[in-house]
């Protein structure tokens, strides 16, 4: 008897119509049996929010022929609570996420929905891994990235990911031939100097739109800021305890 | 001459007008210059998203009387950055979040707009808080809950918070007189177990709201869940670098 195929949930947080999530699941399909779910529209910046105080769809699609495949109203994390809790009723042994339409380096973790849909897979003790490219044109080249995700889901099907843990792959914007050796990295510290452009609309209102400027100065050789812009792809094991573990002696002075 | 007064952005994710900021506001006036800038309808579950794809607006509130306070589309995240680079052209000495209207405590911290703000705070470097009340009613009693804020803030203006940390204050839901002693923790290890009520519309289409039980079996003595259901309130010191150092030499290892 041949082992079962493994189950693999494809998200994304560009849009199910993206070329993103197509390359993704191109590059996966080879690997088991597919059901993509993501958002109908793009959610990027929706980071780990759920929806809570609206109901959510599901659209079938037909975008990957035989393929299962979800339209979904909410985010990337609904993506995956609403696939693994309604659509699948298991957990699957894999969940990729991406290929996004550009970078989520450093701290962008925190923002990225393509991140957050994998780390949401984490919580739940699925291996997952997030898959970035870097570079925002929606028609961008996805051949390297191919190489890179197969590479990737090769070795977690293989190796298993290590518990409460997820993967954030970015992968440099260069042709096939110029692709580089794979670094494993911390994540860099690195903050956006936000500016906000104020105009005016029709009537004379102001409104915003934020922009500004990311800003790294933490490019020490460890980091995926360092490697990223070498050339190289980069992988930050990634994981959601937050605390803050060596300032828990100096609260404890405190005396609150 | 007087030292200058600290200059205090408050904000929340249950929006300007709920009971929660109102109660944050009397209970940091005494301690600074404050300016009010949150969400004009609630934020609950946004997480770390912000607004990238459409425009922000700003209000200006009258809720506070003379005290400068702005409603804004966008999300908690939304809220600090255009407060900071928009509305006070400046750092502030203290940013305070909340009261929430309900929990976030353990993993919570990540789906928490509340928290989020905070931990954006502390990506800005500004010294960060976000306070918690274990009671969603939207008219819940703040009493015991300001005592707990003024004594947190009065501790964080004069020893500061440690470099890219802010602080999750979670407090349990008992009246004045029942109040214990603040505990210093790590965030327990707990996760959502989902459901989605699935109903018909009246077109008998599917639609799905998101609901489920929230399992913590990781109660050990050191955690906000174990010192929450003792009555306690607890802080969780919580940063931003999501690297699972610990998996970085096992992933070198795999040769990729």
């Amino acid at each position: 008897m041949s082992p079962k195929r493994p189950l693999i949930l494809v998200t994304n947080d560009d849009g199910i119509s993206s070329k993103g999530i197509l390359s993704l699941y191109e590059a996966v399909k080879e690997f088991g049996d597919i059901v993509i779910i993501a958002p109908n529209s793009a959610q990027s910046g929706m980071g780990h929010a759920i929806t809570i105080n609206e109901p959510l769809r599901l659209h079938i699609s037909n975008i990957f022929g035989d393929t299962p495949a979800y339209g979904c109203t909410g985010t990337p994390v609904d993506c995956v609570k609403i696939g693994v809790y309604e659509v699948l009723h298991c957990k699957p042994d894999l969940i990729v996420s991406g290929i996004n339409h550009g970078t989520n380096i450093s701290s962008n973790v925190l923002y990225s929905g393509t991140m957050s849909a994998a780390v949401e897979g984490a919580m739940e003790g699925i291996p997952s891994v997030g898959f970035s490219l870097c570079n925002f044109d929606s028609d961008a080249d996805f051949t390297a990235s191919k190489v890179v995700v197969k590479n990737v889901v090769e070795h977690i099907l293989k190796n298993g990911i290590m518990d409460r843990t997820c993967l954030n792959v970015n992968i440099p914007n260069v042709p096939i031939g110029e692709l580089k050796g794979i670094k494993i990295c911390r994540q860099a510290h690195a903050f956006w100097e936000d500016r906000f452009d104020k105009r005016e609309d029709q009537f004379g209102k102001p409104y915003y739109w934020l922009t500004g400027e990311f800003l790294g100065q933490d490019k020490l050789e460890d980091t995926d800021l360092f490697w990223i812009e070498k050339g190289h792809p980069t992988i930050v094991p990634t994981q959601f305890d937050m605390t803050a573990y060596k300032a828990i002696k100096e609260l404890e002075n405190w005396n609150l």
